[in-house]
């Protein structure tokens, strides 16, 4: 099936107790589409300044992914976030953000892109997420993203969202923020209420839970002793997840499950180091292998 | 094969979100004790003062554990521990501790415990466990439990601990303070290499890791919509593993897989009402089922 994400592409800074990486390929559309693109081919919403490097824009089209939707506009400037991790890195602490072009009129979804299957709305505000659902005729799956900022500040128009898509990434602080409960499968269940199919809770180097009317699975992370940059780990995640099912074309719950597992298994490339730099160079086999090894490592008697 | 446990036996008081509780019976070794009598008889070593409520005797006498090595002291009083649950209930936040019957002598392992095969040292001064576990012959297998108290203030009695057991109990903050290395699966990693064949990383409601010179295990927890009271949540993990592990007769990596299963079971019953309240009606079946429920979540394709 067709697999369309929009989202925001970065020009990102990173300080890990590993290392750091200046003026790097970022943003949350990106690393979907380097996870995604392991399954299926990516079409690709985004809108960039005229500063985006001509080597950032070659790297996106190595992959399987159809720019067309990349607007390049003159007299913007891309989107810029730095942050750093300390400690656990459990959390980043963002220490510069300059939206700049996200700021602007979002970017339009090309009519070759209207026919798109199943459809990635990464985190942005929640009106321009349906306004950009809108565009796409008639999506069989639909998921978003979104944050503690439009959870204190757009809630109304979040709610909104919620109800107009099949599933939703959050993570657990998020997923207490919205609904004030804390039991995060008891929290999950009352997102459901809203109208999604399902809800991905996401708690880094715990794993995350899924939540369908059907029960909860629980799946950890990945047991990662490699971990340098956590950017990116949740989109790529999503895109590990969507890619999978947009391949399959199935989404009923086993096949969430099944997802789940190549959604571990992808961000837990992308963490290995900054940027995109292991997601350049990972194989499907390796995916695959890794697949494998966590599926033995949850089979138990 | 024979079980042997050492811990505290406690006079608690616990207030959570969901309640509280008042004079209730407590305890490491008393919540071991209702888990892994589940699997395997129980030998059971630990002192109490003789304002030892005789209900609480009685409540330790209808299980299958033997009290030979309850010793019940004159002019004594039982260990006592109140604390209090908030928000997510991650951790406990003591409100009044009485070391009272702890602080004193150890008690004695009576003769006819001294052939266990299994023993569990729960947490006490590392010293302290080591003294107990010399007074059995030969132990098949020995695992202890510890806090952070005895890494902060006593690091060398803790590393002779852990050179002289099979496996250890200890939680994500105490890996990490004891290593001084943030990525968990390395942290356990370095605890083998002092001796231990096994390290079970506890991270409450995210589940356990277990490490072994074989590799890595991660088992998310039960997802439970209905906690009331975390308190005794380690211990009847330990409890259900090691009871379970006792009944197999086997310590190979695939029965720890195993048994960690079943510890994450019967820990999750353990937390949905206060004190040993849900342990007293738990019954074989209902820990077989969700064993099976578990086992299920776990299998993907």
């Amino acid at each position: 099936m067709s697999l369309l994400v929009t989202g925001s592409i970065g020009i990102d800074g990173v300080t890990s107790p590993h290392g750091q990486a200046e003026e790097v390929l970022g943003g949350s559309s990106v690393y979907f589409s380097f996870s995604a693109t392991q399954f299926v081919p990516v079409r690709f919403v985004g809108a960039v300044g005229e500063d985006f490097p001509p080597a950032f824009r070659d790297l996106l089209a190595s992959r399987d992914i159809d720019l067309a939707g990349l607007e390049v506009r003159k007299g913007s400037k891309t989107f810029r976030w730095t942050g750093r991790y300390v400690g656990d890195m459990a959390q980043a602490e963002t220490l510069t953000l300059d939206l700049n072009v996200l700021g602007e009129a979002p970017p339009k979804v090309p009519a070759e892109f209207t026919d798109s299957e199943v459809v990635f709305l990464a985190n942005t505000h929640p009106a321009l997420q349906r306004a950009m659902l809108a565009q796409v005729k008639a999506p069989r799956l639909s998921v978003c993203d979104t944050i503690d900022h439009w959870i204190a500040n757009e809630r109304t128009e979040l709610v909104e969202t919620l109800k107009a898509v099949d599933g939703v990434f959050i993570n657990d602080a998020e997923v207490r923020q919205l609904t004030g409960t804390t039991n995060l499968v008891t929290a999950g269940k009352e997102i459901l209420e809203l109208g999604p199919r399902f809800i991905v809770v996401k708690k880094g180097e715990h794993g995350v839970l899924l939540v369908t009317r059907d029960g909860v699975t629980a799946v950890p992370a990945y047991p990662h002793e490699h971990v340098k940059d956590p950017t990116g780990a949740g989109d790529s995640f999503a895109g590990g997840m969507l890619g999978y099912l947009a391949a399959e074309g199935s989404f009923d719950t086993a096949a969430l499950r099944r997802a789940l597992v190549r959604g571990t298994v992808t961000a837990s490339f992308a963490i290995e180091d900054f940027s995109l730099r292991r997601m350049v160079d990972v194989t499907r086999a390796e995916i695959d292998a890794r697949v494998a090894e966590l599926l033995d490592m949850l089979r138990i008697d």
